[in-house]
């Protein structure tokens, strides 16, 4: 019974909340091997309706999925210099490809005759396996542009691990696609990143920042890096997506040439892009409240629960048999409702049940509901309650789903809006940074030596220059030289 | 222009004929890691076609999904012993989890500090690591069952691999369940094999046989392995599913106990069943022909083309505005349809390419034909044309699919059933085998080591002792020992 302990409070170890709300949602748990999870029945549906809309998504941009390998040579690696520097060096090594009986029967040992030539590296992400291959698929430009994504599970070997928010093995999409020219490669980036904010903002009612990574934070092979960016409510940013302009450096390093329309010969232009497990830590912590997990209709697995209240088998069968035509109107409209028939626990454990798993809508039904015709509505967002009449409850739930799925958005906006502090020196950025938190909009010089001091200095990165950032002249917060458009600060996940 | 070329006949060289046919349909290549395949996306369209049918069947049958780790460490392995002799083997070590520059800056290397304590395999199949987790979440009967599957990548290290057939990774889903009593587990092992083999006839119109594998065949840990085989068209078996029977092995090893309703102690009951990548093989050599892969239209990513046969710029037009509403009624059916309208190639490349690549259904569309109103409709299963009124020709389109699904499984049947011989000796065992192939209904003694000698002297082995096999005494086919019902032999994949 140990969903009905209390959660710890944001408010008093907000690190300790988070943990408590994975456990008692059921979303996910530590495995026995270091840093890897196990990802729970419930916290797996939810990562399926987030990749069922974002695969539709893709498909409706033009992409296709397919799969590469989940080994990559370890030469591989190093033909794109920044990219090793940047990804290597933490990571599974697989040396070996047979065990064998230890000599003294003392169980299995990695059998050392079965060494492999090339030590195989298990993918921290694909661009170098991928445009290996695509060096076999293009030739022309005909053969041009390459649309493709791939669903796939990942390793980076992190010393420090947290459940979605950062572990050994995780589970993603990439994008990977090649382009005849750069200003396609640049349109598809930013396309994507418009797919990443939509998803994040109408789907997962997240608020997100649109920007562009300093040289400092871009992805390590690419040209350009493109981030959306969150506010999780203890005042900390998340980097939610990225989307890579990765300009010829990938065909460079792989030699991926192609003839082009007027007969000459050039690298291809690439892009690519992902989203994570990750953003399942993010919805955590942009909507959930003392009481457990909150989640926005989209995404719920289960949108509306009824809870019968009843005394006796007769009365549990009555409502069971008094709900059935709703059952049926809630499936046709597609709305994903669950009647919660378990008999052996009492209602008040079924609402706690409910709650910590932030089911947006609880209905509530006893014999005097029968009687009266009337239901019990209470909204997981806002913890409101109220009697409805029976009749026309489906319409009503319908419309309700919709006004949750808002105030969860608006209501993470105005905590954002809130949060987001200009700053015009060094004395208040440290100060709104201790005491506030949140998004700071300031002035910096364009250095990376000088976004580095402030890191060290303040434990704040850059975590975006924002697209929609307006030409203003300034100085720098730190150095004093002159500025011409606020960046945004902020320490983060 | 490859697609334009020749296939290599069936009859010339089969595997040859099924490497041309992986290759010219663009389902999947060879990648630079030995052993692992790339899935082309026509090829991976297939596979999500799959995983979605089965998926839904999966979660009818009252599943859920989840995600449990890569990586399994070493000491899990040996923890069933039968499992290990059967497994740990052949497979991916992980023994570092660092890279390093070289000292003498000729690359990167493995950091010989990094090594890890114990070394982690990539899972070639989960129960240890599953079984471990299931150990933390039973306790009472009333965390029984648990219905858990899994879509995930696994690695068998194969020496001699081929595509979709034989890899070192592959894709595939493994359901771990869990229950409180071994007929509860057995009905399930049978119910998922009754699924598998529910999809692979009416889904991929694979006629298959139910059976269950002699002890020396079984699955390592298992107590009964049940399977469907199917037969190829050069009459070779291929197994395309199994369900096990875990009995109480896995709980034994991991000490998985529940506390019974009557106030017992009791090891926990096991099922596990997959299918994988291996089905697209299975597709390929049971429907395709000389002239490329034939799909049946459940699975096929698109069920039919329009080619339009225009002379210019002005014909194309005329024809893309006579078929839009042709185009928009089979979207409303549900028709998954493609109007191929490039203009750069001629129709007869276009033909090709869609037959290579197993359309069911090619509508051809000239200017006559708009004068005439009609259409020609061509046949992908058995290469019949028809010139057909362009007047409801959606409907026609909807029932001639329906009637190639059924066509192909059809004819796949009376192959199978041509195909399976009844012997009564060992002189007649052999010549069937070499001569004809196929399925051999034949008499065994029940010994693991007649059905060895057996396969040495021919490399047939028992594929099953199916379901239905009738009560009937005989003699053994090698020992003339006494037998009570016939199994199932052949040369397998």
């Amino acid at each position: 019974m140990s969903q009905q302990l209390a959660v710890t409070k944001r408010a008093d170890d907000y690190s300790a909340w988070y943990n408590e709300i994975v456990k008692k949602a059921e979303l996910a748990e530590n495995s026995a091997v270091r840093g890897c999870m196990v990802i729970k029945p419930y916290g797996f549906a939810i990562w399926e309706r987030m990749q069922r809309i974002l695969d539709d998504m893709f498909k409706e941009t033009g992409h296709v999925n397919a799969s590469f390998p989940l080994f990559i040579p370890k030469s591989f690696l190093t033909k794109e210099a920044a990219h090793i520097e940047g990804f290597a060096k933490e990571c599974a090594v697989v040396t070996h490809y047979r065990l064998k009986n230890a000599p003294d029967g003392s169980g299995v040992i990695v059998d050392p005759e079965a060494k492999l030539e090339e030590e195989l590296i298990v993918r921290p992400t694909s661009e170098t396996v991928i445009w290996s291959t695509y060096k076999n698929w293009i030739q022309s430009y005909r053969d041009l542009p390459i649309l493709i994504n791939q669903w796939a599970n990942v390793v980076r070997w992190e010393m420090r691990t947290r459940l979605f928010l950062r572990t050994a093995e995780f589970h993603w999409q990439e994008g990977h696609t090649a382009h005849a020219t750069a200003q396609e490669a640049v349109e598809e980036t930013l396309r994507m990143l418009e797919v990443y904010a939509d998803f994040a903002e109408n789907t997962m009612a997240i608020p997100v920042i649109k920007g562009k990574k300093t040289d400092n934070e871009r992805f390590a092979g690419a040209v350009d890096t493109y981030c959306i960016e969150a506010l999780m409510q203890d005042g900390k940013a998340l980097q939610a997506g990225t989307s890579h302009f990765l300009g010829q450096n990938f065909a460079r390093a792989f030699d991926v040439k192609f003839a082009t329309k007027e007969g000459g010969l050039e690298l291809v232009w690439g892009t690519s892009w992902g989203v994570s497990t990750r953003l399942i830590g993010a919805l955590i912590m942009t909507h959930s409240d003392d009481e457990g997990l909150v989640l926005p209709p989209r995404l719920a697995p289960t949108q509306v629960v009824i809870v019968p209240i009843h005394k006796g088998e007769a009365d549990l069968e009555s409502i069971a048999e008094a709900i059935k035509p709703l059952l049926a109107e809630f499936k046709k409209m597609g709305i994903r409702v669950l009647f919660d028939k378990r008999d052996t626990l009492r209602p008040g454990f079924k609402f706690a049940e409910w709650e910590q798993k932030g089911v947006p809508i609880r209905l509530a039904i006893g014999a005097r509901d029968l009687q009266n015709q009337t239901v019990e509505v209470a909204r997981r967002d806002n913890k409101t309650k109220e009697t409805k009449p029976f009749q026309n409850i489906a319409t009503y739930i319908q419309v309700l789903l919709e006004e949750i799925q808002s105030n969860l958005f608006e209501r993470a906006r105005l905590f954002r809006e809130g949060k987001t502090t200009r700053v015009e020196n060094f004395e208040d950025f440290q100060k709104i940074l201790n005491e506030k938190g949140g998004f700071i909009a300031a002035h910096w010089d364009g250095t990376t030596e000088t976004e580095e001091r402030i890191k060290e200095l303040t434990k704040a990165t850059i975590r975006c220059i924002p697209l929609d950032a307006q030409a203003e002249s300034g100085q720098c917060i730190l150095t004093g030289k002159p500025s011409q458009k606020r960046v945004l600060f902020a320490r983060a996940y």
